[in-house]
């Protein structure tokens, strides 16, 4: 990671994870023609987790801690991948799968947690696009998956 | 928007609302090696939602009028990327998110109601790849959510 | 198909559904830039369907036989796009849509279904990034939907 990236995250009081291993038989990332696609990453690392419901046993505020979890975990693969978060030029695209009940409502503020550390970490090129849905269970049970593809240079 | 497909909305008794702002922090679309990804865009405009769940309080017809607005927004933040529909060169993608009871089953019937409008208004660039699926909630309780990819000249 | 992924698929017992027509107003799949794009395939060809919800009348090893038959129809599909597999070079995305209880969490194993069969077939090639997910409902009450990205030569 470059040390601006890493200052960024360190003045927020975190730090990358190691890069998760595939759940199963398939490989975190790819890079193709500038794009990086990085595989779904689940809300919990080797220390921490996020698990259950938004709408019944997570608080939307947990919510946004899983959902900034799994953006750590999405991070941590690009640098895997790339070698230095400075080559990602642009982040194109994030989907925000939130594990909810069928009335809840507060996807965009859960996938923020997401969203804001991605900006926070690499300001303008973190500026993304996404989706933010309501899914009725995940992997594991956890809170919240997210996926994301990358430009680099 | 371009004469022509201006007067293909108008002649559907049609127009295109204002690109609605982010929900939330990010963007509404990115172009990049001449894709356009454009965010997940809900069935509501300033005058105009369609809220619920197919399978309960919102019909198959309703349904697709959900999808329609929400592609609705989709073609009004393309216009606002490219300053043209002329300069979409093909519609690649479109991910149709329907909110829906457990036991619904109808979702290419409800997508439609996007898919139809693209290529209306777009003609054969407007045939596209997509995958409809059903989800165990939306933001807001919206009853449609529609993101693209597009390729662009 | 080229005789290598012919004879692996033979190998497992297997062979190639023909490619489905899609259910609605769009198409099977786009090239663009290098990239093949898929329309998301069901759990059912011509012959053969897996229909229900895993966590209630779908075991995990019917799931995985369900996420078997969509990626049958996925290579189908990038057989009749591209005229050979050979013409992939590495299979990019897998997104696995499984249709499950709210209290599912094996979705990986489920998916698995799908990206051992496109290793099985393609090799290195069909090692892929992937995110899967839990959902509340799918098309015609099927088991599994999944869509892919390919990068082609």
């Amino acid at each position: 990671m470059s040390e601006d990236s890493a200052a960024r995250l360190a003045a927020l009081g975190l730090s990358l994870p190691e890069a998760p291993s595939p759940a199963a038989n398939y490989v975190p990332f790819h890079i193709f023609n500038g794009f990086l696609f990085i595989s779904g990453q689940l809300s919990r690392t080797a220390g921490e987790s996020v698990i259950g419901k938004l709408g019944a046993d997570v608080s939307v505020e947990d919510g946004q801690k899983a959902a900034q979890l799994a953006c750590l975990n999405i991070l941590a693969q690009a640098q895997a991948a790339t070698g230095s978060l400075e080559r990602i030029s642009q982040a194109l695209r994030l989907t925000g799968y939130v594990n909810a009940t069928p009335d809840f409502s507060e996807h965009p503020k859960v996938i923020n947690g997401a969203s804001d550390l991605l900006v926070a970490v690499l300001g303008d090129r973190g500026r993304h696009t996404r989706a933010a849905v309501g899914m009725g269970s995940l992997p594991f049970g956890v809170a919240v998956e997210v996926d994301a593809i990358f430009a680099i240079t």
